[in-house]
């Protein structure tokens, strides 16, 4: 059984952020975008600014140092200077805070004795005062549940994906593409250098959490490999884990050892070890956000048969050599069923293909719906994926109307069927296509349609959905 | 030495367009759409609508029908159903018309022997009266040199890429995805059913023209396999070539058989031809648009050493780990330089990678300008890719102002070195960034500056760059 004591540090009552300028959140990452963070997100808990020159940011009272605080204190966020910190962590055990998540850089990752030195002497001071850290040289804690955050635009809302990030910048990129995707978050840890919380700690914390489904994780380098190693063996069984593995030869190595002072170890070493744990292997930041939205938003299905709709001829070849490049399957459709689409299309048009795709180009939009029920009824296909290229541009207001009207009758569709749909959009040309694509997107998310932006991509993702299924069902598990 | 007849083709006087609704372009292409079209792109001849019921449209006199224009006409767009166009094409031949190009869908590519038998009579009736078709089944042709179009939205100047394309829809994608990332097109045509004029014959057209130095395909089947590979060896000897071939297993068969009624042939015979002949294969219509921007816009380079500028410390880590999976290098560099650097960095950040890539997070984008400079000006990199990922976001107003700023620079930075300098805008989250990358694009696009949305496919899409160059400097070509 895996156990944790670290659950405590996503609920604090009280936090502090230590190090915020005067002026409000400026145009280089700091104390007081944490601060503008913790209440865009609706941190439930009292917010301490700090600074020693006093005054008020963002309508709250700023107190020049911790120890000015006369509430209690559970959670510190450290945004000041490396030499600066040891004080600080002193200061917290003080205080009795529970927990320091250090933004401020400088320290192992930055090569240098005195950087590994100040780590060193942070990690004693708060492990002899019972102090959890996470970081230095991170950005921490997004918990939607409780309202901690790092980010002012992320969701406010749970959901079912934890990701944890050795780099704070790739959680930005993870939370802002996935909460743009449609994902919704348990937890996302930043833990940069790991001087005390590591990758371990957190891989087994999530294992139990329940509000956890699926896990991505972007991972360096390790602290304990063999930990790792057993830890990340139990989690995978427990749920499916997407990892990122960040570093890859002599100049990958080199990068991450400035960034987060991490050892990378070697690539065949990594490759057969997550294959060999059922680890699921994203090989790019865009794959991870793809498998995490497929793991998160397609319920399990029974087979690898797709239908594909909409699109032209040539998007329609495209899309079908995309699904079996992926392994997936194309069936032909039957006669009957082809009848059928037959009888939905517009008179005179004779160049549509029906066979599977079903190609809709200069099709009305009221063609889809019919079309897509039909597909969906049919017992030959498991998933349904639907695709939307640039055709000829109307008028952005008929654009924008018909955009919605599509996506009424999608979520419609997919409330109906018991089978899942899939949306792509490509060739987003305009800003008018953009937004109808961002709304589709964001409409899509709210019902948990899994949204991707290239066929390609949708159908690797899928295939490795199905396959990571289908090896557990092969091992019983 | 290749010949062709066809390149009158592409220089008519005057345009019929015939079956054109009186109501302007709806929502379904149509003839009204290629009227809006030419007129759009500044077609410099006479234009003349056709339509039984006569009347106007788009500020045009619409001729009841062919026969009833008074002056000549040299080129004509069918939009009329197929029954009626082996007729369209007597008239063509007693109006003295040299082209027509069939929109009509309905022939050979529907599977009826009524298909297959309309489209030998119009091919025949065209050969008999000396006047080239160009498809059925097909959008025709984009020359911006004389405004021939298929969209209103292409660009009217004309550059060095031509696309031939056997779907309509990918010729779409092509051009506005195309246009949206820089290039500019000498010629696109799509050529559907191909009954006339082939993918050979286009070839060779393009192998000798002039305003033509980058040459992309989108392929289902072949006409004459063996002078396909005959053509297609040449001209991949005198410009590169890059293709995109739908059509792979039985399910790609069978979407292209129901799309251009081609014969595919098998995907080994296909992957070892184009290997052989030295032709340059996309695997994706996104992978095509990378490949003809990178063709296109980069100068023939020396070598592969990348300097990477920009985004955070995991970005730093991943952008290294994309480019060494793709082939290229990422050499560290001498102190000299890390320490230049270092004198631009603003002070107390102390957090920032400098070997190579350099990790800018958290500096103001005046150091953007200093670091490109310095990395250009060392002798030991061949190219810098900058990327810009999202950070913490400034208000819109700073984002586009910093937006507006950078391109400044870099474009100012491009015109004063003799070495490329790529851009990767990921991540776009806001409207705001969807507004500032679409005008950074748009403005990088004016000088000829590679624009891509994902470091990944850059790094591959400039390696096939180098090893094409490095293959044909060895072969002597």
């Amino acid at each position: 059984m895996i156990k944790s004591d670290l659950g405590g540090i996503f609920d604090p009552k009280s936090v502090a952020v230590v190090g915020v300028s005067g002026k409000g959140p400026g145009p280089q990452f700091g104390g007081a975008h944490f601060l503008d963070a913790l209440l865009s997100c609706g941190f439930k808990g009292n917010i301490y600014p700090v600074n020693p020159k006093g005054g008020k940011v963002l309508g709250l009272k700023v107190y020049p140092s911790l120890m000015d605080i006369s509430e209690p204190v559970d959670y510190v966020v450290c945004c000041i200077a490396a030499p600066q910190v040891p004080q600080l962590v002193k200061d917290c055990a003080a205080k009795g805070v529970k927990a320091v998540q250090i933004y401020t850089g400088g320290f192992s990752e930055n090569g240098t004795e005195e950087g590994k030195r100040l780590e060193r002497e942070i990690a004693a001071l708060a492990s002899q005062n019972g102090i959890r850290v996470i970081g230095p040289n991170c950005v921490g804690i997004y918990c939607p549940r409780t309202g901690l955050a790092f980010l002012p635009d992320s969701p406010n809302d749970t959901g079912p994906v934890a990701i944890i990030s050795q780099s704070g910048g790739n959680s930005f990129h993870l939370v802002r593409e996935g909460a743009k995707r449609g994902i919704r978050f348990s937890k996302v840890i930043s833990y940069g250098n790991a001087c005390d919380v590591n990758e371990s700690d957190l891989l087994e914390l999530l294992a139990n959490d329940e509000d956890t489904k699926v896990i991505g994780a972007y991972v360096e380098g390790v602290k304990d490999g063999r930990r790792f190693v057993r830890v990340l063996g139990e989690v995978a069984k427990a749920k499916p884990v997407i990892v990122l593995k960040g570093g890859i030869g002599e100049a990958g190595a080199r990068a991450v050892a400035s960034h987060t002072g991490a050892l990378v170890g070697a690539e065949e070493v990594w490759d057969g070890l997550l294959r060999q744990l059922g680890v699921i292997r994203a090989y790019s930041i865009e794959e991870l956000v793809d498998l995490a939205v497929t793991f998160s938003c397609l319920p399990t299905v029974s087979g690898k048969r797709v239908g594909i709709v909409g699109g032209g001829g040539g998007s329609s070849v495209l899309s079908t050599d995309d699904c079996t490049s992926a392994g997936l399957t194309v069936p032909r459709f039957p006669v009957a069923i082809q009848d059928k689409l037959k009888g939905y299309m517009e008179k005179g048009n004779t160049g549509v293909i029906l066979s599977n795709p079903v190609d809709l180009s200069d099709q009305g939009w009221g063609v889809f719906d019919d079309c897509i029920r039909t597909i969906l009824d049919y017992d030959g296909i498991d998933l349904v994926i639907l695709q939307c290229a640039a055709g000829p541009i109307p008028s952005s207001e008929v654009l924008k109307s018909l955009g919605a009207l599509f996506v009424d009758s999608i979520i419609k569709i997919r409330q109906e069927s018991t089978k899942p749909v899939v949306i792509v959009v490509h060739s987003l040309i305009s800003d008018v296509s953009w937004w109808v694509a961002a709304e589709t997107e964001r409409r899509c998310g709210e019902v948990g349609i899994p949204f991707y932006h290239s066929l390609s991509n949708a159908a690797k993702a899928i295939a490795r959905f199905f396959d990571y299924h289908e090896r557990r069902s092969q091992r019983n598990l």
